[in-house]
């Protein structure tokens, strides 16, 4: 056995014997341990910083004496007096291995450290981003050897950092041979890392700043844009912006429509996204004190007309059977290309989209949720304007998408409004008296609590968001202010002298500050067949996903979209919004879509896997599927006119009320949502 | 042995049997026989045309009777009423072997056919263009399982013309959806083709028309665009511009300095070129009747100065030693990136550089020329305003490029003008009388044959062009009127009355027609001074080249260049311009650089040869050279002050006289003329 010094890492527990005086970093290497550096072992980036412990380790049956490591040495402590180190924090590339040393890597100095994502169940983002820094040492010219300084750079890249064959852009080659000299012929690359890697920008010297990268979420009413630092994975900044687009349509077919009707519509559309992204992009630099040259990456999610529009695409195809897509792989593209207006030569990538009707963003919910992964029956849904469901496990996985509309979203609903303060967002009604009592966004005070009207005063009660319309259509349901096909009773029927004639229905009121000059708000009757269609068209996309599976039931449900956060998993399924579940087995993902752009742009591994991923995942056309619309019909009724949801009915009463009068017949009907 | 009938393909003599009723195109790409087709057997493109011989062919051993192939079918029958067939041709695709046949391939139904240069000792360009039309049925989309047109299309190609993986332009995939319908599910694809293939271009149904790509030279002073049949190969069309940068200064050098000198100079710079650039498509597309649309595919040639600037990258280092390079690898770019108005996704190659001074231009001689090639020793001068200089055989290569300015193209020559009618371009001078005769460009008469006068009327004699002013000095060197040193000597001296003072010089009176209004042309000491630095420098580059090769004589010399065709090699020894060489073996090449893009445009395996090619060259810097300048003082007495010049000695007699008056001392001195 060796007599040189056992260098111990941890938490790995790889170890080695090494020669006195090797460099930790150096033997970090040898063994593979995971110890990050930008600088190459030049003491300037800190990024291989390490933790040496001291004493007695039976566990690793080392004694490590005080010299086991060098002392400081010039560059270390000019570093330490520069910049400054943590206590006990030694950097790798200088401190030397002189004595047995256990050594840990903490998680800042790891290259695939791991990103926390805040839900307990999903699986953490291991950092490998798709755009890199390095920083070489380039040879200087030579005229008894010429080649070109792009040459040596490619050269240098390979041998400092193995990265072979590497290309650049143009841009980046015109203005390279004054930053080589300004750097002193040492430079940062970002590269994009990939089967043929490109440099995109080089800095004279080592950059100390950091780069960044967007992960997008185009929707058909929100774009999201969540800014990270790729080398950490920290989100530095989150901002979302209405989807401009909205003046061509409020859901996707009036869009699809518009670009039919209007010559050079889509192109006006192309336009006013684009610009609307760039718009978003300045306030989220903004935010995060950087500017747009920082960003270097980008990963876009969208349904599959947004798609189309974003790129130019004419979505005409995507409003008429077949549905057919233009491409449905994955994209490579420059952000430049598509008029985004990052570092001019940003990447940008964007997802796979599973089919005509099912996009990149329900791809990076799929990424996001890992249907693919789960053991037990995982249904996902993504509510929005239009649904993304993923019914899968280990086995297989079905996707398809539904036109919900935008009810959840609080449009269409005559006191509806988006999720901002003074919304009503929590509602119970007492089954006895028929009162209400219900929270706004903003308060913490229930309606009937002592205070609430001092603290309401502050933002008024305003409306009715998506998650407050749900819950409040569940309760009048279990109150038996609305019977099983929708239908508000009159008072004589309810004993409410809160349900109001309006028109030839009645409407529920809930509120009503017309007395002091505020508004007055009802649930009326269209309101709940607005509600009743979108929620049947969820359910029904659900069971269909069910009946190609073979199943009844599902194991779990997470509900996703930056709504399907706060939706009561209980109310949802009163409603009959989603299947019969426990309600402990329904969780919330917040905004799937995006948290799968981000896995996407810190992971380029998980691009890969989800290209792979979505090739597996088998297809449903909801529009060609004659049982869609028995379901539709059937789940028209609250919570279903055929189903038995015995969780739900051990869980509640449902009263067996009906207050149909001959004229309307309720039940919401076969009337098909256009795609939304 | 089989019954099956002998297919026997000439001109390749592959033969092989197959099943009655097997098409000749299935026989021939069976047994690796080159027969064209675009529309993959669909009796659409014509390409696979091929003539059935019938009768007794001892040689293969086969009777061909008259139903040896099938009868003509409909489809046959249709193309052949509509485009027209050539008497004894039939569609490769269509007919069908029944008997013994014997087959011939005409040369235009060659996928490989091959480029017909005109030079002898030229080496054949054989068809493999970078960009190729494919034609394909793509599978329609199909909701049940449902992919990206994109992805049909992909597949299609895969399966009908083993390209896979293949990559598409945004800008081709924003339209690819109404192409496919409009061609009913079939369309032609141009791919370009490489490593990764890429599809640049989709027209729906069969596109008749053929497609182009131009070969570019763009040279200091010209720019000379050749515009190429990508299908055939053949020129089209062909047109020069005067570079535009002129206006920023004559030679390279002064447009480096105008870059050091002015902000934004290169800049300038970079916008002149490629403006001049478009104007000269503009030009050949109007004489081929072609849209720019049409050109999909470019190569361009050009010195290191004119690549940097033409890049927009700033030339500034090859202004300085070490004259680095910002790049010498070949580049693949799109036309559009660097301002070029062909079609939207054109590519553009341009050929690798070989050293800070020796550009892609050298690359492209040496691709024409085939130094690396050659058995016997090879010395290739590319005379220009820059010169480039190769050296070599089978065994290695050296390169190099030496400034002999703009002398030779006309310009700094009093007298001088470019090659146009009424020109000087050959000249004798009788060595008893000292009386010059001569020839203008457009006429065939000498200027003392009857009927000179007439015809010399309708052009006007205007100057001297570049090979008129080679043959001038040479000839005043032989009639005894210039000595060796470049004087020219007094009329005592000379015995001629054509010698006349100008200022402390003689001047040669060559034409004198000012009593008539006409010009008065002479050659005046300074002229001769002017033509001495630039033989001088070209000289001594390749007597540079020979050193370092450890050689004294070489055995051919090409010369290249628009201009170097013009030259009478006995001339350009008597200046001794050129080493000494049997005549017969100094031969001339047109414009090699033009044609090495052509090759490079025409055949995509050449790309990678040159490549390599250049990789291997021996690069020498005359520059840092000290031998340069010792070379550079002998080579400017004519033809040289140390060099024995025997072969040309054997030839010619030149006058031992000497003109010196103790004033200016000649010999051309030191002066090292900034590069050109």
């Amino acid at each position: 056995m060796s007599n040189d010094p056992l260098v111990v890492f941890t938490p790995s527990g790889k170890r080695g014997r090494f020669p006195e005086g090797t460099p930790v970093l150096t033997a970090a290497r040898q063994l593979g341990v995971d110890l990050d550096s930008v600088c190459g072992g030049r003491g300037i980036c800190s990024r291989c910083q390490i933790t040496p412990s001291y004493g007695e380790f039976p566990k690793h049956g080392v004694t490590v004496e005080p010299g086991a490591l060098t002392d400081w040495n010039a560059v270390e402590e000019r570093y330490k007096s520069k910049r400054g180190l943590k206590e006990g924090r030694r950097l790798g590339c200088q401190a030397c291995v002189m004595g047995d040393v256990v050594i840990d890597v903490p998680p800042e100095s790891q290259v695939h450290r791991q990103v926390v994502r805040k839900r307990a169940e999903a699986r953490q983002i291991t950092m490998s981003p798709a755009v890199k820094l390095f920083y070489v040492a380039v040879a200087e010219p030579d005229m008894h050897d010429p080649s070109g300084d792009l040459q040596r750079l490619r050269d240098a890249l390979a041998e400092q950092w193995q990265i072979k064959d590497v290309q650049i852009d143009l841009t980046v080659l015109q203005g390279l041979q004054p930053k080589l000299r300004k750097g002193g012929w040492q430079v940062t690359c970002a590269v994009h890392l990939g089967p043929q890697p490109r440099i995109i920008e080089v800095w004279p010297g080592f950059r100390e700043a950091p780069i960044f990268g967007l992960a997008v979420d185009l929707g058909s009413t929100t774009i999201a844009a969540h800014l990270c630092d790729l080398q950490s994975g920290e989100v530095v900044a989150s901002s979302g912006l209405m989807n401009p687009q909205i003046r061509f349509g409020e859901d996707l077919m009036s869009r699809v429509s518009y670009s039919m009707m209007n010559a050079g519509g889509a192109a006006e559309m192309t336009a006013a996204v684009r610009e609307g992204m760039n718009d978003l992009f300045g306030q989220v630099c903004a935010e995060a004190g950087i500017t747009r040259d920082d960003i270097l990456d980008m990963v876009l999610v969208c349904n599959p007309v947004m798609h189309h529009l974003f790129l130019g695409i004419d979505p005409f195809e995507l409003g008429q059977a077949p549905f057919a897509l233009a491409t449905s792989d994955a994209l490579n593209l420059t952000a430049r290309e598509v008029g985004l207006d990052l570092h001019p030569s940003a990447r940008l990538y964007l997802l796979p989209c599973i089919a005509g009707h099912v996009g990149a963003d329900a791809a990076a919910v799929a990424l996001s949720e890992a249907p693919d992964k789960s053991p037990d029956l995982l249904l996902v849904v993504d509510v929005g304007t239009n649904a993304e469901i993923l019914l899968g496990n280990t086995e297989k996985v079905l996707a398809c998408s539904s036109p919900t509309g935008p009810a959840f979203e609080g449009a269409q609903i005559s006191s509806g409004q988006r999720a901002a303060p003074g919304a009503i967002e929590r509602v119970e009604i007492d089954p006895v008296t028929k009162e209400p009592r219900f929270k706004v966004i903003g308060s913490d005070l229930w309606s009937d609590d002592p205070g609430f009207a001092a603290e309401a005063g502050k933002t008024g009660i305003t409306g009715i968001c998506g998650s407050g319309i749900i819950e409040m259509v569940a309760e009048m349901r279990l109150a038996g202010i609305v019977d099983a096909s929708g239908l508000i009773g009159a008072p004589e029927q309810t004993g409410s002298a809160r349900c109001i004639l309006d028109g030839r229905t009645y409407s529920y009121l809930v509120w009503d500050a017309t007395d002091t000059g505020g508004p007055r708000i009802t649930v009326t009757n269209r309101d709940i067949r607005e509600i009743q269609m979108a929620k049947a068209a969820l359910y029904s996309g659900a069971r269909l996903l069910m009946d190609k599976f073979g199943v009844d039931k599902v194991d779990r449900i997470v509900l996703a979209g930056a709504f399907g956060a706060h939706i009561s998993p209980k109310h949802a399924m009163v409603l009959g919004m989603i299947p019969d579940a426990p309600l402990d087995k329904v969780t919330s993902a917040g905004n799937a879509a995006g948290t799968g752009a981000r896995i996407a742009l810190l992971n380029r591994e998980a691009r890969d896997l989800i290209e792979a991923t979505v090739r597996g995942i088998h297809k449903v056309e909801t529009a060609i599927e004659p049982r869609f619309q028995e379901h539709f019909v059937n789940a028209s009724a609250i919570p279903n006119a055929v189903e038995p949801f015995p969780i739900l009915n051990s869980l509640v009463t449902l009263p067996e009320v009906s207050f149909n009068q001959g004229g309307d017949t309720g039940g919401g009907g076969g009337r098909r949502r256009r795609r939304g």
